[in-house]
């Protein structure tokens, strides 16, 4: 038989109904006709999709497990989700909760926790990260307010993921102006935080600007695969090898596809070092053993959780005992919070993060 | 005040919590950060979403519409589905359903009804279109399938979605194959069938891949816009003046987006010039409503609606009747269950909307 992987689907059916249910998902997510017109028996066997195993779950939900033919993929990002649920998820009784990959099937990440924990001098605590908003500031009040962030000591300082090349805030000027920020603190303080500017626009924009960033002397850059496409995720790992890739979740529309798939597996998969997602307890809905599982499973493919979304200083402990050392805080709005005393409130999360 | 554009959001929620959550979206999609943080008044009033209305439409379903600053979207197609509903779609609560843009915020279709028609010597009838499959087939028989269709009289043949650059049938091979078979088949008939080659891959391979089919004299080209992000699409019809775009829509997720926003507004706003989508009383669940909507969007922007997903030539009366004459009928699998008798059922299907 030919080399196979497998696509775990949940899907909402009748006992009386999901083996023929299954069977559509099969045919739909590989050949997309109806059998009965196709003359070549081997297409039959090792191209269609085949239903290997159907399991009731209660509620009317069922654990659908379909082996998809690997020569139908290849090594393409986009045709791996094209055929786990291009069609499907048109269909709304589907989530797509899993999906086992062959050994090796993507490259996976360049630079995971080892590296990141290294550019930090950081050899067993978490990692810290803040974010630059509000959108609508001008580059010399981000940078600004990126020094306040870094004299605090913060590892990591991420663009707003609303930050793209806008008129207030064009990218050359505003990755410029933060980037000398950042190294005019570092002077002072003798420790340099690294800077994460989120990318935008098409390949070729991504690729002038992470060009621009290198050029600047940073090592770090974030785009939303959803909105980017996966193939531009890989496209970017494979072009710039020197430097770390952080995912953001925007329109990951984690309702349909399962999140600790998407963004703890996937997401990896494709190239990305760090992935950032919503945690539990903060302003979205994920459980906590959906944090969990998406945190373990990015580590087990060699890329940092970032838990965020609504974290605050006082659940840092919380955060810590529940995701472990190898993790990257990131707390961004609530910092912000404290306005004239950025500094020494990110002094206090730095601390809490150290010390815990 | 600054330019804003509309974005209008389904969300569920109790009569009592409703403000709140709407304030919530405004602040989560545009300045994602605690609005009491945010010293500048020019932000607060220029940047900050504003929730215009709130209607309760029963069943605990409320629209909610929030302007949101033009100028933290730019040109850019992926910031605009950033800004609508990147964060926002990790919430469950919440479907995006539309979009009101300012004229001319994107370029639209370039080849729309009237130039697809031209190519075809259709004043005024509906076009046909039908898929090539399964996937696993070779170069030649997709090509001997591609004569077949052609010899049927079909105006268009795609191909199926799940075709990519396999091993069983590399992109350039297939391509020069099939284009050769229907060139061979327009010397006898006198009639040259169009092929509508899929492209996946990044930008780079899908721009190659379209040099190479317009190096085999085609001018259409297809790509499924939810897979190799709105941005790549935006690229292909900026970057390939000549050639008719279609968009596919596999993994568009319809349920957290609106297909008549996604597929019928947004797909042409970013350069489709035709739109695949699955009609109503097919394997897909969309109503009419959603159909007769999502067709008489992208034909108001310019791009031709191609329902399918499960047509049949007893269909295509009921279809007409329903879409009009201004829309290009798919379809493929049903034909191709014809077997050897293919190439009579195309015609059948081609004379029934030829005369209806």
């Amino acid at each position: 038989m030919s080399e196979r992987l497998h696509a775990i689907y949940h899907v909402r059916a009748e006992a009386s109904t999901i083996a023929v249910r299954a069977r559509g998902i099969a045919v739909e997510q590989s050949v997309e006709m109806p059998l009965s017109a196709i003359e070549d028996s081997s297409i039959l066997s090792d191209i269609v999709g085949q239903v290997e195993n159907i399991t009731d779950q209660g509620n009317g939900i069922f654990t659908v497990r379909i082996a998809l033919a690997a020569v139908t993929i290849g090594d393409d990002a986009g045709q791996l989700l094209n055929m786990a649920f291009g069609n499907t998820s048109l269909h709304d009784d589907v989530v797509l909760h899993d999906i086992l990959l062959p050994p090796n099937a993507f490259p996976g990440p360049k630079h995971g926790l080892k590296s990141l924990r290294a550019r930090c001098g950081a050899a067993t605590r978490a990692l810290t990260c803040s974010a630059l908003k509000p959108q609508g500031l001008t580059p010399d009040a981000l940078a600004r307010l990126a020094a306040r962030f870094a004299r605090g000591g913060v590892d990591f300082i991420k663009d707003d993921h609303g930050l793209a090349d806008q008129e207030f805030s064009p990218f050359a000027t505003r990755v410029g102006a933060i980037a000398a920020a950042l190294r005019a603190v570092a002077r002072e303080t003798g420790r340099l935080t690294h800077y994460i500017p989120s990318l935008s626009g098409d390949l070729d924009t991504m690729r002038r600007h992470a060009r621009l960033a290198r050029d600047e002397g940073l090592a770090c850059i974030m785009l939303a695969p959803m909105i980017a496409g996966v193939t531009t995720l890989r496209a970017l790992a494979r072009d710039f090898l020197d430097m770390a890739i952080f995912a953001h979740p925007a329109l990951s529309g984690a309702a349909r596809i399962a999140p600790d798939l998407l963004i703890g597996k996937l997401f990896p998969a494709f190239g990305a070092d760090a992935v950032i997602f919503p945690t539990y307890g903060g302003r979205f809905g994920y459980s906590q053993a959906t944090c969990q599982n998406l945190a373990n499973t990015a580590r087990a493919l060699g890329s940092l959780p970032i838990p965020a979304g609504g974290m605050t200083l006082a659940r840092v402990p919380e955060i810590l005992d529940f995701y472990g050392m190898d993790t990257m805080l990131l707390i961004g709005g609530s910092l912000l919070d404290a306005k004239e005393r950025l500094t020494e409130e990110t002094g206090r999360f730095v601390h809490a993060v150290a010390t815990h």
